[in-house]
């Protein structure tokens, strides 16, 4: 396909929203068709199943209900939303993607990982990342700066059994870096707004051959 | 499991609802716990899901969202309704199962066959139906059926390029049955309501033992 598929991983709090934000502003002032995209959601099927999933019932149904409707929803907005826009060349920055399935779904007595790897399968078919970006925190900074944007002043009630919980999805993300170097990419989410868009914007350059001839690299160096 | 799971599978207006209360009242005069249920739905969960299914955006889903939605809606019906009556000795009656998905998402450009196995695998895991009673009927005299039941004095409408549906889907039942012969009967579902009754009862009784030792076999011939 002639576009470009990023996609944006990592805990709560580690500033994937905000990154892609920026990210998304940089490659457009470069010319570049880019279209920003969240799960689950993001097309008009996907979001009557989000509705499902986040109505508070997910918490009853279990984690290979949650998984099975994830890639559900995963099917229509590849359908719909991500392989469109990948056809016509643009770069598709995604906010959560398959990684969290594996992560979130398959903790501790969680999905098991060949189920897993299916329901993959069936719901993204050919459309893979080209580059995975871990936004990766120690812990505490991202309950810090959660606690921060709920105007909270009292961080520690997200300690106890929820900062195990936390820890392993830490560790899970960083599993499936180590395992796929040549998808993904760990990026340090510490220091302030500007320091980790620099980073993101150094694994960018140094990984993808953007469409339409416009190279990151070049324009690092311009 | 110490129940027995029997599934109704057959096209629109062979008569699986029907049937179904009938053969759940005659078991129960035998002293049996019987729970009847449905797909999609028969359970809060999967009741949910079926919302998004039959809300009208099914149409536009697309068969491989249907078929996933169908799988997750199937693992909560399993796990909070079907599991559960089995585990406890019942015999549960369910209107269509995992052969419904494989006749109405597999059909034509539908789903690749190897999908809807995994998907199968993945909702039912080890709760396989002992018993599967495919209705049977010439789509002329099911069409007519489903016309008297709505009050329609033009069965015409159904036929054209619904005709061929039917047609297709008639005999995706049939080769299942052939395929799983052990699995399967095949009910002539033509005739009044007590001849088809009659015919369930036969195949009911013919393959197998039922809870608590109370054989339709044996009430057969008492
Ligand atoms: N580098 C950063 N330093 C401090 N705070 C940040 C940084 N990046 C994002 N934030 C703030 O932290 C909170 C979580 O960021 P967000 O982008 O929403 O993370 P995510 O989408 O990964 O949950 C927001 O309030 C955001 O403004
Ligand atoms: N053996 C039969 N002969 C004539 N009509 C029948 C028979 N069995 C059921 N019907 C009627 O046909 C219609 C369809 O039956 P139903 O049990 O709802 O089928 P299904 O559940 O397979 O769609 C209903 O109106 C029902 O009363
Ligand atoms: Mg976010
Ligand atoms: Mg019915």
């Amino acid at each position: 396909m002639a576009g470009t598929f990023i996609t944006f991983e990592g805990g709560e709090g580690a500033g994937k929203s905000t990154q892609i934000r920026r990210l998304a502003a940089r490659l457009e002032t470069l010319g570049l068709e880019v279209v920003t995209t969240r799960e689950p959601g993001g097309s008009p099927g996907a979001e009557a199943i989000r509705e499902v999933l986040l109505s508070g019932k997910a918490k009853a149904l279990g984690p290979l209900v949650e998984a099975t409707l994830f890639a559900a929803a995963r099917i229509d907005h590849v359908a719909n939303t991500i392989r469109p826009a990948l056809e016509r060349g643009a770069v598709v920055l995604c906010d959560r993607f398959t990684d969290s399935t594996r992560v979130y779904q398959g903790d501790g007595d969680g999905v098991d990982a060949k189920t897993v790897a299916e329901l993959e399968r069936i719901a993204v078919d050919d459309v893979r990342p080209g580059l995975t970006l871990i936004l990766d925190l120690p812990v505490e900074v991202a309950l810090e700066r959660i606690a921060a944007r709920r105007g909270d002043e009292n961080p520690d009630r997200f300690e106890g059994e929820a900062d195990a919980v936390h820890r392993r999805r830490r560790e899970a993300f960083l599993t499936i870096a180590e395992n796929e170097p040549e998808r993904c990419a760990v990026i340090d989410a510490s220091g302030d707004e500007d320091t980790v868009a620099g980073r993101i914007w150094a694994a960018v350059a140094g990984r993808l051959e953007l469409p339409a001839g416009t190279s990151p690299a070049e324009a690092r160096h311009g």
